[in-house]
């Protein structure tokens, strides 16, 4: 019985980690919740699950969550109550599915406690990849990806040797606004951008997409995953999501990992690695679907990548600043205060502004956050 | 050091494995090679390897290269010298690169001999893939594939566990005929025949590919190299040839291994396991191809991969009976005395008139295999 504590569980990767864990009662349990505001979701979780613990964003949260809780589940809430649940429960594994870079203090606590890594939170790689990376290291810690196209390179390098790697190529549906051009971006909707094609997922990451902030994030996490040069790592447009990324060997022979677009199997592969068991999933017919397509990345149409691949190889904060400033410019945009091609522009002047420094410890990065939010908000 | 006999030197499998060795001369070196009655490019190929032995066809073919092979290259002949070329050199690695069950007596002896094998030969395991598989197993030999597609195969279950296996898929381009109704093959011409679209292949194999009689052979060499059913074993339809085959897991994740279309890449592969080296070999670019197609198998259209997957089931002398009247038949085509849909009539009649029996030993396999290329010549 492999025990698991989720960070996140009322979001899309949460819901469906759950998902994972309904089918396979015999193979997986849930020992600890995290959540933000979403109480009675939590509930629901609490009670069909019954972990030992509970945490939620907030005192008021906790106390309004408490009598509802099945017995045995204990509640707590904040910063605290979120490494709480990351490193001080029996779990063998903590997925890490909350979003934005304030899963890193979590990530790390789990780290330390020698916990299992399901990372689904990308940012805390971008953010500190040096860092999160070197101690899993020491600790003996495996990081496994849960994005669909990390697992699909991890999938991919299953029995390979590092030294064969030539590259890896991240594929790219194009998001929502994929055949659009940049003209017609200017007056996009908030409804229209969360449309995405293929893949369901959180708000956040539905934007990311079809700014392609998400692609240039991955980027930056394969990077540290991988141990990889920028170089090393392309991105390819491909509408149908049906590759979810692929390996290129020194023989020039590729390694792809197929399937259709359901997060559960990343999941899941995260959870039983090196062993598959089967998925409550869609089987992939290559035949029924007929055609894949392909084409070269436009960086003049999707700049917020470029602008990823010049902070990843900048190094130092500059990710950190790029992917700090893209979480206020998109919650402003979810709320309506900038326009769609406004989260590019909010992204390359804080970029701009920025002095890049080293970023050795955690106060530092958390400075260097705080500046970029801050100016993120006002430009 | 690694030391290759080579079984077939003058085809086309093996004037790429000499292409592969050519470009690694400080990794790869050749102490054996048999050819057919191609004396000319035999010798060529001796003065720039400078193999221990050389063997050809028979004892007229040796006489007549005898002095033209360089210093310290000894010349023998027939089945014999085939054998000895398999066996009887200080090769770590024999390369069974000839056409047809002809090849099967070699194959034995080189894993007699403990020798890894790199398998171009695929109709040695259709005919006795019980017997080779098994004596490589006792033996503690590996089979390396160097069929495309099963070398795909191959280095998709790379770090996998054979349990976790759903089934494989075989594409198949379709061969010369792809786009032709079964109607416009009446007159197909030789010439016609062996235009293949993708692959830069021998006469034979290029025939069996416009029939599907290579894709039905693949699929039983594939049933008994990675131990699998029939039901296991799918063909799709990818005129492209661009995804080699792929792995379905019981997650419902695929895993494909891709390139362009160049045999140098399997090749090298089975002689660098589980390495890989640099390759002389174009790159594949997804974007610059654009598009890849996929269509269900039409086993209306192709009823001689049905019956390959008829024989398979029924077992025991079927394959061997399968093979060997499709060798005839191509043969025939070849030589302009039957038309190129009288290949399918003679397979079809002579695996109708057969009566299945055990093949527990080579005697029979011989007796079986005789039987059926007497019949195969008259029908």
């Amino acid at each position: 019985m492999k025990k698991i504590a989720l960070l996140g569980s009322t979001g899309s990767i949460g819901t469906q980690t759950l998902d994972i864990v309904r089918h396979q009662p015999d193979r997986f349990c849930i020992v600890g919740l995290s959540a933000g505001s979403n109480v009675d979701l939590v509930i629901e979780q609490a009670k069909e699950f019954r972990p030992a613990l509970v945490s939620l964003a907030t005192k008021e949260l906790a106390e309004q969550a408490r009598s509802y809780l099945p017995e045995g589940t204990r509640v707590t809430y904040g910063e605290e109550g979120l490494i709480e649940v990351a490193a001080g429960t029996d779990a063998d594994t903590v997925v890490t599915a909350i979003i934005g870079s304030r899963g890193l203090p979590a990530t790390l606590a789990a780290i330390q406690a020698g916990k299992t890594i399901g990372l689904a939170n990308k940012e805390t790689l971008v953010t500190a990849g040096h860092i999160v990376m070197q101690r899993a290291k020491e600790r003996g810690v495996s990081v496994l990806p849960i994005d669909s196209e990390h697992s699909a390179i991890y999938q991919c390098l299953n029995g390979e040797r590092q030294d064969d790697v030539l590259g890896i190529t991240l594929t790219a549906s194009g998001g929502s606004f994929r055949d659009r051009t940049r003209a017609e971006l200017a007056d996009v909707t908030v409804e229209d951008a969360l449309k995405h094609p293929n893949w369901s997922m959180g708000a956040k990451i539905t934007i990311d997409s079809a700014t392609m902030v998400n692609k240039g994030l991955e980027v930056i996490e394969a990077k540290w995953l991988f141990g990889l040069d920028y170089d090393q790592v392309s991105v390819l447009i491909h509408p149908e999501s049906i590759i979810h990324s692929f390996v290129e060997f020194r023989d020039h022979s590729i390694v792809a990992q197929l399937g259709m677009p359901d997060m559960r199997v990343p999941i899941q592969y995260a959870l039983t690695y090196p062993e598959r068991i089967p998925t409550p999933t869609e089987r992939l017919s290559l035949a029924q679907i007929g055609k894949l397509h392909f084409r070269e990345m436009d960086y003049e149409r999707f700049p917020c990548l470029r602008l990823a691949f010049d902070c990843g190889r900048l190094g130092q904060s500059a990710p950190t600043v790029y992917n700090a400033a893209n979480e206020v410019a998109v919650a402003r945009f979810l709320n309506r205060e900038i326009s769609f091609l406004d989260i590019e522009r909010v992204l390359e002047t804080v970029v701009e502004r920025h002095h890049v420094c080293d970023v050795h410890d955690l106060q530092t990065i958390a400075e260097v956050d705080e500046w970029a939010r801050g100016l993120a908000a006002t430009v």
